[in-house]
């Protein structure tokens, strides 16, 4: 096995060589700015990592990886436009630096871009390939309604937001992963367990992003604290204060403020006195237990098994 | 061979037999109200026809046929949001219905969809299947990208306009004939030539499309005429008139107007003095009979040939 940052290399590398045509401009400059956002490109570097652990060069899926990062940056494209969010990683987004219209073709493009890699140098894998990546590809865009539906609703239960986060964010590294095994040849029972390992990854993954995005610190995490709150979005955080606080104290803070450091410190007052940071971090670790079992059923080299603990036991304690 | 509307009642089953998920209602019914749009379906049934003229049931090409139906679908969809056009066929837009965020959205999900379709019994031609679609979708985009650019240019040419409208809309009619052609296991040869029938075919169709929104009977043609000229619309006919109206009238007449009447009549006027009507119905016959002579370098029963014959000069002849 090698470092997280040899697969990233690679990533990166695999994403410079890229040959985009050069016109029309308005079409491919966007597409090349939004791979060029740098990142930890997670997915990618999975789907070499899991290549590798399970017995093949991870060079030997190096076009489906950045198939999957791709897609991925597509969905954040078009995800900026419906979520009209002007900056991302500290630069404007592509409908802001040019216009939604330009946002939009582009964003097509690279979906279609995104299939066409995943066909290079795929062999006897294509029709497996293209199952794992359009199921989840479906997955996300279900996952995305259900968050823009959930803006409407008050009713909102935990079991449907792990839903939706499932849908929306876990799903892809569970194909990451369960790609990086399809190349390695690998039987179909370790392709569901390392899908399962990306997916409880993933859960976990994301209910750490929740929780930074309400107690992280500003400094390292790199974005404003309490964008959550201040938009009253239906985090786990949120939906589980609804459901518990009995003194009608969130429901009260809900809405427009003047005021939006006082509305962060008195949600943050709210969660505290349900404990909820502590609760999050439980079932963060419930899902890294999860994913880690999953590792369990599969015949991995020690050093295989560690990096993919560790890279799970990181992402629960992440700080960016 | 069957007659059109054999093709098209097949094409219709099969679109209505699709079965979506009901929910997220948000994401499918968009998809399904889209699919609903009635229509003539002239790719699919290019692609069942080729597929029947070339040895095989029509059958054989029915999910890759309504895969191209879908992606057609979907970039009506994401061009109304990009044109922010209102109204399709007589219908509001998914956008109008019901949001921009909906309209991107389902969107995405029908590419998605239209490469699932694709794979769907495709069999050994799974490669080149893909290959054919996702090269076209490219150059769908990049048509479209054209098309955008050409609005704030005043130095468009007839050759780029024709590239324009051959990578916009005349492209997936080659892709539809390729592919029915593909599904037939019919040689490269002959896929090439019903590609090439359906390019010509397609380039005919649209400037048969431009001559109608300028001249056609409102009656038949189902939208009101001259919706080009009030948008100034870079069509072969306003930049021909640009070229040649050396009186500086067409010019004068581009930009907003109070009275579009008036400027209809008037831009219609120089047009007829420069006799660009007669002229694009001669360039539409000199596609039409290239997109005919396509056919001559294939083995196709009389009845075929018929066909396809029938439909490349109702294309050049329709008035709706």
């Amino acid at each position: 096995m090698k470092e997280y940052n040899e697969y990233l290399r690679m990533v990166n590398d695999a994403i410079s060589n890229l040959r985009l045509p050069a016109r029309p401009a308005g079409l491919y400059d966007p597409i090349r700015y939004t791979l060029d956002c740098g990142g930890k490109r997670l997915r990618p570097v999975l789907t070499l990592a899991t290549c590798h652990a399970l017995g093949r060069e991870p060079i030997t899926a190096i076009h489906q990886a950045i198939a999957i990062e791709m897609f991925h940056n597509f969905t954040l494209l078009h995800d900026d436009v419906m979520d009209k969010a002007d900056v991302r990683r500290g630069r404007p987004t592509v409908h802001v630096k040019w216009n939604e219209e330009t946002a939009i073709l582009s964003g097509d493009a690279m979906l279609t871009t995104a299939s066409m890699l995943l066909d290079i140098k795929v062999g006897d894998h294509i029709q497996q390939a293209h199952e794992l990546f359009n199921g989840s590809a479906m997955n996300i865009y279900e996952g995305q309604q259900l968050d823009m539906d959930f803006e409407s609703r008050t009713d909102v239960t935990v079991e449907e937001y792990i839903e939706m986060i499932r849908l929306k964010t876990s799903v892809l590294l569970g194909c990451a992963c369960g790609m990086g095994a399809l190349m390695a040849d690998a039987p179909m029972e370790t392709q569901i367990r390392m899908f399962d390992y990306g997916v409880n990854l993933g859960l976990a993954f994301q209910l750490q992003d929740d929780y930074l995005d309400t107690y992280g610190n500003p400094e390292t995490f790199g974005k404003a604290i309490g964008g959550d709150i201040l938009n009253d979005k239906k985090t786990w955080l949120l939906i589980m204060a609804m459901n518990e606080d009995t003194t009608g104290t969130i429901r009260s803070l809900l809405g427009p403020t003047s005021d939006p450091q006082t509305k962060i410190r008195a949600v943050r007052e709210v969660y505290n006195s349900l404990s909820l940071p502590e609760r999050i971090h439980e079932l963060i670790s419930a899902y890294i237990d999860t994913a880690i079992k999953s590792l369990d059923y599969i015949d991995l080299a020690p050093e295989a098994r560690t990096l993919f603990m560790d890279l799970a036991l990181k992402s629960a304690s992440r700080d960016k």
